[in-house]
């Protein structure tokens, strides 16, 4: 099952006059088509699986993807145009034949005479894939459709230089546009399968929380925090029997140098723990600092004002709303507490599908993006203080029709640990 | 300690005159400086950590990296002629300043002022980091050590098109080319540091093949291989104290449909496990088959016949030898076991840093790529036959200065099980 929304897809490809889309990046072709990007996708190059999906949304989806395994894909998805090109790899299929009283290489060797059409000439395989070859089907599938003259959207943000250039030799009658800002606008509202997703791995991510903050103990490090949250995410996945855990990503800081890397857990100290867990390809991003025993006024202070900062930001948070506004409630209310001085590029993102923890759009000073219901998003209020530590509080939501949903269920004080 | 050699790095870039490599992928970043490429890296999108390699040895080494933890970079790498650009991260310096009878707003607002050269207007951060303020920054480095009108090599394979377009606009006085070539040149050969990861890979890859073989029971699918193999890798990396594992990835297959997905071990079954680990980033590449109790004939001829062409090509393997002679004496050998369909595009590929698990170059038949001491290589024989299973052999090896060195530590004929 695809994830991609045909009519949102028709109309911003409409309001830019582009006539489809073309995706070539793996998890983009995963995301119009419901399919692997399969073996070739390894590389992270162009072509290897490419996805087409043209405006009209009565007209079907195109796949060319590597020839190893089309047939389970064609079985899983009868509804795409699927095309090949060949791969490296070798498949033979001695299922019809006899085995009785043949020698074994003979009949090996008469499965491939088979597959090849009846020729005992063994065309040889490319080295890797050939990504002209695969364009080449891609221009082929093109001109069945009546797409061949086309204004076509690519995914340049991903796309690498040296495979855009091939594209445009193997399909030069296609004026070939960069697609991104489409895409992205697209990617930007979520399926129910993705929210799902983004909502385990939140529930994932918050059982780490717990398991960290009750195994903390004096002289722990950024290393040991680590490995508290994923063991704890660990018996989460095992508890629930989540099935889908494909990743996690910790950024854990100790002590007044939040950046150093370094720091170890003393009477006073700060700890953050800024983490994800990944289901199916999907992010979640929750964060939230500590303090072992007492803090000190410093960080007490500033963590009060993010705490007042962020309920303004998040009160600011519903389906309608700007992004830009969401940054100017958080930035007000620090400018408020105290704290002019205090300017990140952001105070949030949407999640999800991004090869990073952070995908856009942001919740940033110049963002024209209105909130729609089915968007997941970060919204966060990260302080990082040479001297005092890092001091944040962040939170995985959903916008609904009528609000949020906030995906986290873990306190936003100051928790004191040991 | 950057990885990179210069002195192979000036061969390469004078045969091709150029003046220079400009890296934006985040691995060849740390390979050219032994720096992380930071935070920004998390997009895998240029500009974010940019290092620039002069040909001429004596020049230094370039990086542009964002500001967050640039003084961290620079006490690390002081050879490096390093260059800042802002992140959308905040960070605030406490450290020199007297909280004593101050208010914590005050003390953090003035600690601000200071960073800001003393001025109470706070200029505003980007959104995330600009790619084109970066680019410029890399304009005035090349300025600075006179390259301003030299010919650079880029890595276009990695690099989005939509990124090569803002460089070409923030630099258009440098005459940008694709650097691939060079650096695929360069990076095949590992230096010890490399090396020494590949082996630690292996070594961790072959803990876990023996957990596997002694953990298989009937009715075990795929994913209970997977989670067999990863089992013995952890144990390994406890019982080793191994710091450095930093993923693991693994193609299971049991059965006679070896890329259904599906399948389950019962008498006769073939059971295949391609795997690796990564240590610091560097991919091992190792596969077996496996079969429970006793294999059919066809299974075992096949079998019999690819442990002929492994022993063919491997005894090929020195340095000095063209890898298009390794193809050929496998494939060779194969054809003269009456295997003539048998053909894939390669038989191995050097490993290593690869964002897959195969990274160029291959033993393939158009190769002229000459072996040399210090490359990482998978040697392999893999046969993939619908109504047999996976057969294969795969060893990761180095060359030395006379011959070759196995990294694994497997037998090579098809092991029963059960």
């Amino acid at each position: 099952m695809a994830d991609l929304d045909r009519q949102r897809a028709r109309r911003l490809l409409n309001e830019r006059r582009l006539d489809a889309l073309v995706l070539t990046q793996p998890e983009n072709f995963t995301y119009a088509t419901g399919l692997p990007a399969g073996v070739p996708a390894m590389w992270r190059r162009a072509g290897g699986a490419t996805a087409l999906v043209p405006s009209d949304p009565a007209a079907r989806i195109g796949a060319v993807v590597g020839d190893l395994n089309a047939d389970v894909l064609a079985r899983r998805a009868p509804e795409i145009a699927l095309r090949t090109h060949p791969l490296w790899i070798d498949l033979v299929d001695i299922e019809g034949l006899d085995p009785a009283g043949v020698d074994t290489a003979a009949l090996v060797t008469e499965a491939y005479r088979l597959e090849n059409g009846g020729e005992a000439s063994f065309p040889p395989r490319p080295t890797t894939y050939s990504a002209s070859g695969a364009f080449a089907v891609l221009g082929d599938l093109l001109r069945e459709i009546g797409l061949d003259r086309a204004r076509i959207g690519v995914d340049l943000e991903f796309m690498p230089a040296a495979d855009f250039a091939i594209l445009k030799e193997a399909v030069p009658e296609i004026e070939w546009v960069d697609g991104s800002e489409v895409l992205r606008r697209l990617r930007m509202v979520k399926s129910a399968r993705e929210i799902d997703c983004v909502r385990r791995a939140c529930a994932l991510s918050d059982a780490g929380f717990h398991a960290l903050a009750a195994g903390i103990e004096a002289g722990h490090t950024p290393k040991d925090m680590t490995r508290l949250w994923r063991d704890g995410v660990a018996a989460a996945v095992l508890a629930r029997g989540e099935p889908g855990l494909t990743g996690l990503w910790d950024y854990m800081s100790v002590g007044p140098d939040p950046w150093s890397g370094g720091g170890a857990v003393v009477p006073g100290a700060i700890l953050k723990a800024d983490v994800g867990c990944i289901v199916e390809g999907y992010n979640s991003d929750t964060a939230r600092s500590f303090v072992y025993g007492e803090p000190d006024r410093i960080a007490r202070d500033v963590h009060a004002a993010l705490e007042t900062a962020y309920e303004a930001g998040l009160s600011a948070i519903r389906p309608g709303a700007l992004m830009r506004d969401v940054f100017e409630a958080t930035v007000g209310a620090m400018r408020a507490a105290g704290y002019p001085g205090y300017r990140r590029g952001h105070y949030g993102h949407s999640i999800g599908a991004s090869v990073g923890s952070e995908e856009w759009p942001f919740f940033a000073a110049d963002s024209d993006v209105v909130l729609e219901p089915g968007m997941t998003l970060a919204f966060e209020t990260p302080f990082y203080g040479k001297g005092i530590g890092a001091l944040t509080i962040e939170d995985s939501l959903l916008v609904t029709e009528t609000g949020i949903e906030i995906l986290n269920d873990l306190p936003r004080h100051l928790v004191r640990l040991g």
